[in-house]
């Protein structure tokens, strides 16, 4: 026998448990995005490389999956550049990197974010603004496989662009809430406001190197206070500025007392200022719907500070420890990398994989029964096999998930099945049952037995289930 | 501006619309799968060169999309393949078919039966046989692109794996009329038998080259008795035989004409008479279901001739002429190629393209309601939407699809917002709603308008949709 056939690495094949898993949790997340009017999109898994290229950093870059041209792919490759891979084989990983675009003109998408801008530039003419979209689907990164992190996972993005009302913040916020309520998972919502870390940095005087100053804040969980100050100190940051920073920070406090405190804090900035007064319409819309999870108002939470021009959002699970399970914020010009500036978006991402372990750690997800076999016709030859077949259709139309066994094998083996899938109801059907026209119904969790009319059949299998 | 972005020729944007559609397409063809008891899987995107290579004939090998490897592929090229480029600049056609295993060890699925045929072999100690698995994903192929064909598409695979009986091949055909008669099209199921051709074959003289027999045959309805006749005599089959076929080939009467003429036929041919058994059974458990769609006896019907073994199911739509909407046959196979022999399964694959263009061309699809926002409430500036939010939360409580216009736009331009995104219910709240605790509520169909207590909205708002 050859050897056993494999994946890729830091690839999964989903068998039905975990895909019926995974189909709940999709289906959840999807019916919530909709109830708030989300319309779904799907882009391709390939995107030509000038789409995706310089819009992940350099890392990111490295991390993108392409596709090599079809056909003479060696054809397009400049002969100075074959040259020198002969003339300096120590430096083929340079090469390489000049090589890419020679032979490859298309990758696979790495996040929604990039295709989703494409697509608003791509499309603006179709589009009704403000637009609520949803997507989701596969992502892939040549990231170093390890637990937990893949090379092809989902993403499930919702955004409305289009818009600055601070009240697309707080529906993202009660989407968040909504979800994981209907998974029965307990959160917390941290919120933040990248102009209100932009007032700190002002008024630290770090107003020129505000990365450096939220890159020591976003470990304050991490390494503490103590660290954070060390870090500022050697970023330059003035001893007076930490003692008036640190009741700021230290401020442990309720929503509203941190915002008394930052009020008085900010009021030189006028930066900070509108940050805060961002917060505070968007802690109140909050409350209006109101969402039942708690947010947090979490001046630490900075998040590719980068991208994120007003509010930042990220979900933890209270459940188990398991870092950001969702995430997103406000950003000013998502469209600007492709020639169509000054379009305002919100959004938030939900980490599937995450969310997914989640469930199964605490074990929430719904008896399996929900989208497998529900009821098994035994298999006794095939002249009963011939009743069972309209039977099973009666069953079938009342969307009752039914099947029959389809070899006439030994009733253990038959059995069997039914325990391995999880069936829980039996029908037999024999020369008996045949001419009777009744049918011996067993419920394999309790094992109880009972004889059915065939006319009866649809309403006493659905008593059972 | 630069210039607008684009997506890789072949390939696909979905918006709201078309995606709406889709998920209506999908969720009918899965939700009779589980109804059936199929269960679902899913493969990564990528496979291993060596799980795809040699699976699909050369031509389909060079269809199919590899991935370059990451970071330093270069380094993978053998120095004597390189110095190859520079020697024979105009052969890099063929040196590119060497170098792709240098530089590539991934690549795109083609289909989903190779990767389910993987699945199977490498998970053989968690399946439960007989396995009756579905699986919906998109497959990619490197074809040139053309109308109705793309780069990127769907595939909605059902099988059975793991049983020789015949009742496998009547529940798949049972499941296609379930499918179409819930999607409303209208179709005639061909069958044949892979045995019943081969037992043609030998009665003619042609058993050694059964493939040039049914090569030929394969065409009648394209090119006519007469040409297929033609073919066959340059293929060596004698006039003699092509006189005994004459009668069976044209034969086109009802199912159990066409039964009794092949039944004399076949006698001489053990295949053949074992295939026209296997006809029958499977059109008597058709009948005992009973199916609703015409299923009709081609002996024209060869489809991919060398991978099947049994049963051979086309099914043609009746609305509009496109060509096979949905097919697939028992192969006795599968999983030799992965070294793991003597596993019978049996499986159909519906086209969801086509079944999308079909059903656009007949206006088939629902009313696009169906997953898009049901109702609009208007924003009249912050206090009033205070109001809105937790009205919008009940509705959504009560599974009403609703939003918010985010902004205090002008009126005219948040109606023409429900407009656009067909939204059929739109709900005022201004000052005199929020004072009375009463909201306008228009019908965008009718025109109608009403006065409705807020208390009394989600029940008033559910009589309208």
């Amino acid at each position: 026998m050859t050897q056993k056939p494999s994946i890729p690495k830091g690839t999964r094949d989903f068998g039905p448990i975990p895909m019926m898993r995974r189909n709940y949790l999709f289906n959840t997340i999807r019916s919530v995005f909709q109830l708030y009017g989300y319309l779904p999109i799907e882009t391709p898994a390939m995107e030509t490389l000038d789409t995706l290229l310089g819009k992940y950093g350099e890392e990111g870059d490295k991390l993108i999956f392409k596709i090599l041209n079809s056909g003479d792919f060696a054809g397009g490759m400049k002969s100075e550049q074959v040259q020198k891979l002969i003339d300096e084989p120590d430096k083929t990983a340079i090469h390489s990197r000049t090589l890419v675009s020679q032979i490859s003109e298309k990758a696979l998408r790495y996040d929604l974010t990039v295709p989703f801008a494409r697509f608003v530039v791509q499309h603006r003419d179709e589009i009704t603004f403000p637009f609520k979209r949803y997507q989701i689907q596969p992502v892939w990164r040549a990231d170093r496989p390890q637990k937990g992190r893949y090379r092809e996972f989902y993403q499930c993005d919702v955004d409305v662009i289009g818009s600055d009302s601070l009240l697309n913040e707080a529906e993202l916020i009660k989407i968040i809430d909504d979800i994981f309520v209907r998974l029965g998972l307990n959160i917390l919502i941290k919120v933040n406001n990248r102009k209100i870390l932009a007032g700190l940095a002002e008024i630290s005087g770090l107003e020129s190197n505000i990365t450096d100053f939220t890159v020591a804040l976003d470990k304050l969980d991490k390494i503490g206070l103590e660290q954070v100050e060390k870090e500022w100190i050697s970023k330059g940051i003035s001893q007076e500025a930490i003692e008036k920073l640190n009741p700021v920070i230290k401020n442990a406090g309720s929503n509203s007392d941190k915002l008394a405190v930052l009020k008085d804090f900010l009021k030189p900035s006028s930066v900070g200022t509108k940050g805060l007064e961002e917060i505070e319409t968007l802690m109140n819309s909050v409350h209006g719907y109101p969402v039942n999870s708690s947010v947090e108002l979490d001046l630490t939470l900075a998040r590719g500070l980068n991208y994120y021009t007003g509010a930042i959002i990220e979900v933890k699970s209270l459940d188990i420890q398991i870092g950001s399970i969702c995430g997103g914020g406000r950003y000013d010009d998502l469209t600007g990398i492709f020639g169509m500036p000054g379009i305002s978006g919100v959004g938030v991402s939900f980490g599937a994989d995450r969310i997914y372990d989640v469930l199964e750690q605490i074990n929430g997800f719904p008896s399996l029964a929900q989208t497998g076999t529900q009821v098994l016709f035994l298999n006794f030859g095939n002249q009963e096999v011939m009743i069972s077949l309209p039977l099973a259709n009666q069953l079938r139309s009342s969307g009752i998930r039914c099947e029959i066994y389809p070899d006439p094998a030994k009733i253990k083996k038959q059995l069997q099945y039914a325990d391995q899938n999880n069936i829980l109801v039996v029908i037999m059907i024999g020369t008996t049952e045949s001419m009777t026209e009744m049918a011996s119904v067993k419920n394999m969790k309790s094992g109880e037995q009972v004889i059915v009319a065939f006319s009866e059949l649809t309403s006493e299998i659905g008593k059972i289930l």
